[in-house]
């Protein structure tokens, strides 16, 4: 009865936000939570999760090693909260699926779809495959309208159209954009 | 092309917060926006938007005789964001319809659906009557499941089965429920 | 663990074809299902599920009297489906609501969400306040957009402004359009 | 303005059903589509699409070397439907997320996330990653629960976990599950 959920957005629309409001939720009515950020993450000490409104707290890690079906095989939470998602391998995504089918514990991650050349993330596609529950958060382009694609600059501020799919560490680097304007500025 | 949204949960869900989440979202591409809650929210000052997250902004604050056609028939916004929009009267979300189809200025309003009778509200009927896009932000039961419902208790914890629409000013008599603990529940 | 669910949209987007679909997937899977349509609507003969692409079966009626509460008192079904929901008054939306929460019995609804002026039907804010699940069938305006709105039209191809709420019996007084051509045509 | 959708589901949700009905709702209002099929699919001959609810019309058929851009360089419709979308090359979803940003021309698939054996069709993993819109159409397990996962028996009737992705032209074969029931029934 359990589900997985994936929330998926462009960067920078508030996914960080969400899951410490779906935690504070959790906590409000003394159910326990784990709580993931992935340990490629360097924008902050390792293990924490922050909001761009200035929440912030500490989290688990996980990184390519991570078991979830072992960490959880005993362990009892009322949900498994997911940060960075994108960073997950397709064979963790099976493991959490499992967990809410097997364990009827429920699993929500929070992650982007695609990397900056529109391809998508290995375990992004996983969880878009298999979540019972797609959710879209949305944000803007500077156009006004829903963003959906991540464009990626270097640090003179031009495009990238090509190069290595994770390069963490500077939001700067990063413009959520619609598809129109992702396109049209492709060539530039 | 501009939408009005519709953002709605039970009590308690964080709607504040991603409201606060949107603006900053805006406002970070500075972009300006206008941003309302009732008046008849007297849990905090006046005007104020206030996340249990602890981000706190101040807000514009509207009641039965705001006119937002008229408001904005000069103001240029990139967006309006509305809390506690289960205020808002039929009139009101009429208005706010028309700015986002005739004037192409997006509005987003965050409230509940329905009373603790379960009753829509009147300005949620016409919010979930009009709106282009009504998305759910959801919270739990107790028991675990999404809570849809409000139940209301009165000052000595009992369940309330019949009273006025609106009281406000106490979180703690209002509990989100699943509609059947809401029904299980109901005759105790 | 059952939920009521309410699928809206504007005219003729196809949502007599949807309920019959569902109603196949569930027969066809050897599960009984209840069916049921509005008295009030005389396009087709009483009792009668007729798709725009061709496809129709008889249905159960329901009007103003029928109690749902009773009607399943007893009887056994794997899901309750109701077309043209948007004539249920609020009594049956609540009583459709508890079945789905007290008696584990799934019900789909599906209808419009407000009349030929954009005021919600009854049955309609109700469904919208406390189904489980709410989803929009898409339908086009002529102009391409998505339409939101039912626009009504005398005998004589002339927009009406002001009238009954419901006039049954001619599709073609009806034209489901998005809210900026509703507008801009209201004046016409 | 326009959009890329994917409409996902499992097995024999209403897939076909459902792309018809939006055909019709365009033609009904003289507007011209493109309708295509896999080549792959030999259920029906050939450039055939058809409905469980008895409803077929004939369809453009795609396979590995269609080139949708240099297609709809220059002809002109008020929309593209696509069936089977599951068998998409990634350049192709591409080329329509293009067409639909670059050009103005909404584009709609219908299609499975993942194989039976719960791994993402390539194309489905890029639909799902580009997609403005994302939508999942609703069947059931044989529990009663929403089904996501496809599970795959041989003409023995024997459940099958390992074997090539694409096998075609037996929908018996095929049989739409919940993710408790696809893992419950995994090792038997």
């Amino acid at each position: 009865m359990a589900k997985l959920y994936f929330r998926y957005s462009a960067m920078n629309a508030g996914k960080s936000t969400a899951m410490l409001q779906v935690a504070h939720n959790y906590e409000e009515r003394n159910m326990q939570i784990a709580l993931f950020t992935a340990a490629i993450d360097d924008r902050h000490s390792v293990g924490t999760v922050a909001s761009r409104l200035g929440v912030t707290r500490s989290a688990e890690i996980f990184n390519v090693d991570t078991d979830f079906s072992q960490l959880f095989s005993n362990r009892i939470v009322a949900c498994i909260l997911i940060d960075e998602a994108q960073f997950l391998s397709p064979e963790q995504v099976k493991q959490l699926h499992i967990l809410a089918h097997q364990k009827n514990l429920p699993v929500i991650c929070y992650g982007l779809r695609a990397d900056f050349l529109g391809m998508p993330f290995p375990g992004s596609a996983y969880l878009l495959a298999l979540a019972d529950d797609l959710e879209e958060m949305k944000t803007i382009c500077l156009c006004g309208k829903k963003a959906t694609m991540n464009a990626r600059f270097n640090a003179a501020g031009l495009r990238e159209v090509s190069g290595e799919q994770i390069v963490i560490g500077g939001n700067s680097l990063y413009l959520a954009m619609c598809a129109k304007c992702y396109y049209a500025a492709k060539t530039t």
